[in-house]
């Protein structure tokens, strides 16, 4: 069998993905924002379903806006192959980071279709419903729930900043229905493969093709909210200050510090964001909350580290008589590919004479989550400078046509069986 | 002359006052939000203007919406006697600041007319525009066009954070005409008074009802430019990392020690604001803004704490490989008091057998720009725990009370002769 992808169409369907924005243009390339359940999420979800209908794919949409699109197979009793990433986008964003995946996937599905392939089991694309942890500071929701691994209380329990709850966000969005209703059966898909740029500058410094992930690394994220003493700029006195923000700096360097300390490559620790009360130039900071960002392929070693930040907390409260409240938002441990699909992969990339190499995801996805309910395995490919997360994304067409060329020949050798 | 102050009357104007407010109710006191030109400022000058328009006092706009009341004297040709403050409040703010000195200038006028006062020279009462940098990130506004210490194409030109510029946003405020028309010329004033809350803890520490200001410190403020590399919290390495938060946290503690290294107690640096892009928890920050307030009374000690903070931001570029640029926004020399008016608060004080002390304003104030047109003094009353620009800012009626029978005396002694 022959499986030709279409590159022109897939190029084309990217970049009309990316229209759906509301990010200001940028000069350092294609900037996406694009924040689950605004008009412009849902905007860009009718497109997806368009192109799937084209396709003659079935949907089905979740109580949390998770999108399923099935080609089914032979013998639909089997439990199907399952491929699929997200289309939300942080703000001021590329157009690569998990459209590739999802269009990426339909792509696959669509040369399959075309090389005259029928699978014997069931192959479902998903649309994951807000990996991008922007609105409700949580990242992977539609994958947390589809796994079970976040409770639909607290999960419709979740506020964004204007303080609407995921409950009302996603019923005005026209997904209602009980949360309880999204969870998956263990083992629901037989084998699971997400598609997605490498987000980091291995494969292009080696100049390799396709990365197999064998593993994704454990990622924690954390709240802390400093409360000092604020006032005047120019009267509260400099002995007397109980500055928050101050307090932050030390906790932020604190941070990069005791990272860097660990002395392994795998461990990152970011504070991405900082909000400052009452924020006025002549008014001393009183309370600042920070969020971090810390992951790692060993959870012990990341636990370290936050064991570490909490000691110069101590140490930063007595000195300063600034209170540290510190929130865990989450803390996952990682996740290992099934070697039956690390396997399939190998052998497609070895038949096509793919060069590739095993790495670990220093990024989480939503496969992370789909590993505790179905054998999963991930595929790479380089993008520029290992940039990811800003407009200057960028994966090449050849690129992610050699990604979609090693899925779409992985499921179908999945899919056979 | 048995000058009678109406606390009651007074108290309860200020309460009114502060019902004009965009702040959420807070649990610390009563919190206001009154930014210059929203319409919850235009309201609350409507509201001074119906209780100015009951004293009798004569009502004159300016182009930039400073507000003037004027009790003619009985020789009109003579220059006034001035007193005022400004009504605006940086988010979240309290209750007393600049509005004891516009509420009780105008009640120091109702006693001085009650005791049957008739002043040879008028009396005025101004309201100033802005004094708070919170809209256009400069203080002052209105009295730096009064002395003529800010061009008025300048001032036109400045932007809030809509994009929208004062000339746009005054107009539909109802202030037209050009600024240029703005200016008073020098010795418009006879004298010039300000009555203001300390914002300081020093007459609460010393149980002392009145301070009578000498000379006011002087203020600068820097904006601070960031700019690193941003990218994935998972993938970007620690190693490649150019994180312009962890170089902002660096200058934060730099302005700090060196602030504290000059080992005066009237040297003050505040980072009052960091803006942060893109500020998603998951994302490297690429680009800081910080606003830094500096402040002494010797300018060239507050010179060279900036200098220091250089020499800092030289080293920090050169380690991390963040760029740093600094823009001056506004650095002004001190005022002194003048010894007349001084003599007469002290002659004042000393008759109605009420403490003082003579001592330096740290807060900047509408006066430090009036100093450059007229003979100014101030006059402080203690707050508790010497707390400002937060809702549990207080000043007892009675201290307010204290305030305003010094105030009305002086100008009637000034605005005799």
């Amino acid at each position: 069998m022959k499986i030709a992808v279409n590159l022109d169409r897939l190029s084309s369907e990217l970049e009309d993905l990316a229209s759906f924005s509301d990010a200001p243009p940028s000069e350092e390339g294609t900037a996406v924002t694009r924040v689950v359940f605004t008009s412009t999420d849902l905007e860009a979800r009718t497109f997806l379903e368009t192109l799937a209908e084209k396709a003659g794919l079935r949907i089905r949409r979740d109580a949390v806006g998770n999108i399923f699109f099935r080609w089914e197979g032979s013998d639909p009793s089997l439990a199907p192959i399952g491929t699929g990433s997200h289309t939300d986008a942080i703000p001021h964003a590329g157009m690569y980071d998990g459209t590739v995946g999802v269009l990426g996937g339909l792509e696959a599905i669509r040369a399959l279709k075309e090389a005259g392939f029928q699978p014997k089991r069931s192959i479902e694309l998903l649309m994951f419903t807000s990996e991008e942890p922007t609105r409700f500071g949580i990242g992977c929701l539609g994958s947390r729930l589809l796994s079970g691994t976040l409770s639909p209380e607290k999960a419709d329990a979740l506020i964004d900043k204007h303080e609407r709850t995921l409950e009302e966000v996603r019923t005005a969005a026209g997904f209602s229905g009980g949360l309880d209703t999204v969870k998956l059966p263990a083992g629901y898909y037989h084998h699971w493969l997400e598609l997605h740029i490498e987000q980091g500058p291995l494969l292009e410094r080696e100049g390799l093709p396709i990365g197999i992930v064998t593993a994704i690394a454990a990622p924690a994220s954390y709240k802390f909210y400093l409360e000092g003493f604020g006032g005047h700029a120019g009267a509260l006195l400099m002995p007397e200050r109980k500055d928050a923000l101050c307090a932050a700096a030390e906790l932020i360097l604190s941070v990069e510090r005791n990272t860097l300390a660990t002395g392994a490559i795998d461990t990152v620790g970011t504070v991405g964001t900082a909000q400052i009360h009452p924020g006025a130039v002549n008014s001393v900071p009183s309370r600042v909350t920070l969020e971090l960002d810390l992951r790692d392929i060993d959870p012990a070693r990341r636990e370290s580290v936050i064991e570490a930040v909490r000691r110069d907390i101590a140490a930063i409260q007595a000195k300063r008589g600034v209170t540290v409240r510190e929130e865990l938002v989450n803390a996952d441990p990682p996740a290992t590919s099934d070697a039956t699909i690390v396997a399939a992969l190998e052998e497609v990339c070895r038949d096509a004479k793919i060069l590739y190499k095993k790495m670990v995801s220093r990024a989480y996805h939503d496969s992370l989550f789909m590993a505790r309910i179905s054998p999963i395995a991930m595929i790479f490919i380089p993008c520029r400078n290992g940039v990811s997360h800003r407009p200057d994304e960028y994966a090449s067409p050849e690129a992610i046509g050699t990604g979609v060329s090693v899925l779409a020949a992985a499921m179908a050798r999945l899919a056979a069986q």
